[in-house]
């Protein structure tokens, strides 16, 4: 009990053999003897030998450690992209340092220079949202740790990349709501100024567009919380605008939607159509359930790491960028 | 651009004075002089110099990181006590490792190796759910590594323990149902040999018996997921035994026998009375919103990483148990 590890110049000791040897010997090192490496081999494992990692790595001069930042730990889809890169990495070998930004750029900061300290060999990054200057990731890549982003990535910066078809996904849910009888949808987004409000507003406006339907700028809310949708949602509905569809970014403001509908008396999906995206335990929650876009955040963990991986292995030179695709889930909350 | 990280040696070389008197400037101290501490700062600060935080740490034999394990990382209640561990090492300037063990022994094992390889400092861990043999966390222990375990906590083990007061809430939750006129109220739970499930069924055990109520074996169930729920209560509603309340040990399951009744034509709360825990996203979105037990999470994380801290640092030598309150939150499904 509480005995200190044994390090590799206490298996020379005991063996009366060199350091070098045992350290060669423990790396199968064809120098050495098969006899004499399994004599050390065995030894080491009877006294529950472990190589020092942190020194292994100082040698070597990178760590096998990346640097994770999350916007918010408790949040589905982010959860889901942190359990695909930590899946991803426990296979390869690598271990991860995880931080929540909190949606603060400080924050940020703080942790960008932190894992600079900790010698992380990459980092996999989604910005918090008042996130606008980036020279803190300037920094990570002076310094020759590669970064890819995912999700709410930084376009001002020449770095790897994984997103959804934000896109593509949003177009085919307002397309769909537009198909099955919507006449005003109304789009609620998150800051405008993030990459994924301009590349879902785009899908909507487009799919908008495509079937003639006017769009101004009362069908475009700021509204991406539970909260907000409940808070805003009841005048709207009983307002001049009569919206029979709502786009949501998210299923958390999409569930505040149907609780708004539920507060006034109109009947979804019969008077209005709510579409979310996520696809997470509230899309199966809510009565009736959720029709949303599902964004396979899992998947979006493992293209990161796997990104990540060729660049410091040196598989892959080229800049590259992942689109996971996205698919509509037909349920409740539509007709 | 691409330029490596500047050493001790560099500013000493840069400067022409002794790589000791470069290190010691930079931790103030006060046998060099503050003209050169502040020339040496200056130029340590314009060149971006970073400390080693390996090369430290090697030298102080010990690193500033922990290891956290968590069953899985997509489940609400785990993320928060990660939130609240992430949270509480930042600011105490400790980064964490992060591995989920996926509800696998085998998994868990390998994680504790791969812990003990990157020589943490500390582990706060709660057990996947088919672990019962505690060889690897004693492993931690024989190399003076501390454990703190939360939620599912292994009682096998001398090691300090954050837990829920879920006998208390349980019995709590379960008075409230009978108070409010149920008089059939069955158990959900989890796998008998975990601590969680001994814990809340024995305060529903008790409650049922302040008031006199018979429990048999019929009316505890092994079912803790959504999907069980959905699949085995449309029977026993429509069963001999008549229930007319659901005590379920998670939110997730609470949801599932929610949607059973609807299937079955059962009125939530008239006829049937359902009780979950946790309080996630989930609680908010179902229709009744869910009556349940909050569990506090992000506090649990919170005290599980002080107490670790405090025996890190050596303020506290004795063994501690921290028990966090919970909360019953009456909504929609209970009268």
């Amino acid at each position: 009990m509480n005995k200190p590890q044994i390090t590799i110049k206490d298996i020379a000791r005991a063996l009366n053999v060199s350091p070098s040897t045992v350290s060669r010997a423990l790396k199968d090192n064809p120098d050495i003897s098969q006899e004499t490496r399994d004599l050390i081999h065995a030894y080491a494992r009877e006294h529950n030998y472990k190589p020092n990692v942190l020194a292994v790595n100082l040698r070597a001069s990178r760590s096998n450690t990346i640097g994770v930042i999350v916007p918010q730990l408790v949040h589905h889809f982010f959860s889901c992209v942190l359990s695909g890169i930590e899946k991803a990495a426990g296979k390869a070998g690598y271990n991860i340092l995880v931080a929540q930004s909190n949606e603060s750029y400080e924050q940020e900061v703080k942790i960008v220079h932190s894992f600079l300290a900790a010698r992380v060999c990459g980092v996999i990054a989604s910005l918090a949202k008042d996130t606008s200057q980036y020279d803190h990731y300037q920094e990570l890549l002076n310094n020759n740790i590669p970064i890819v982003f995912y999700d709410r990535i930084c376009t001002g910066l020449k770095t790897e990349r994984v997103v959804v078809d934000d896109y593509a996904g949003s177009f085919a849910a307002v397309e769909y709501m537009i198909q099955t009888g919507c006449k005003r949808i109304l789009f609620y987004g998150a800051a405008p100024h993030m990459e994924i409000t301009k590349n879902r507003r785009n899908g909507y406006l487009d799919a908008m567009k495509k079937y003639k339907i006017p769009v101004d700028d009362s069908m475009i809310m700021l509204c991406d919380t539970r909260e907000r949708a409940i808070a805003i949602t009841p005048d709207i509905l009983e307002g001049p605008g009569h919206p029979d569809g709502f786009f949501a970014i998210n299923d958390e403001t999409a569930s505040g939607i149907l609780y708004a509908c539920k507060l006034v008396g109109k009947r979804v999906p019969d008077e209005v159509s709510i579409c979310g995206f996520t696809d997470g335990a509230i899309a199966q929650s809510t009565d009736p359930k959720l029709t949303t876009v599902e964004q396979h955040g899992e998947e979006v963990g493992k293209s990161a790491f796997s990104i990540l991986i060729d660049k410091l292995e040196g598989n892959d030179e080229r800049s590259s960028n992942k689109i996971v695709r996205t698919n509509l889930v037909v349920r409740g909350t539509t007709k």
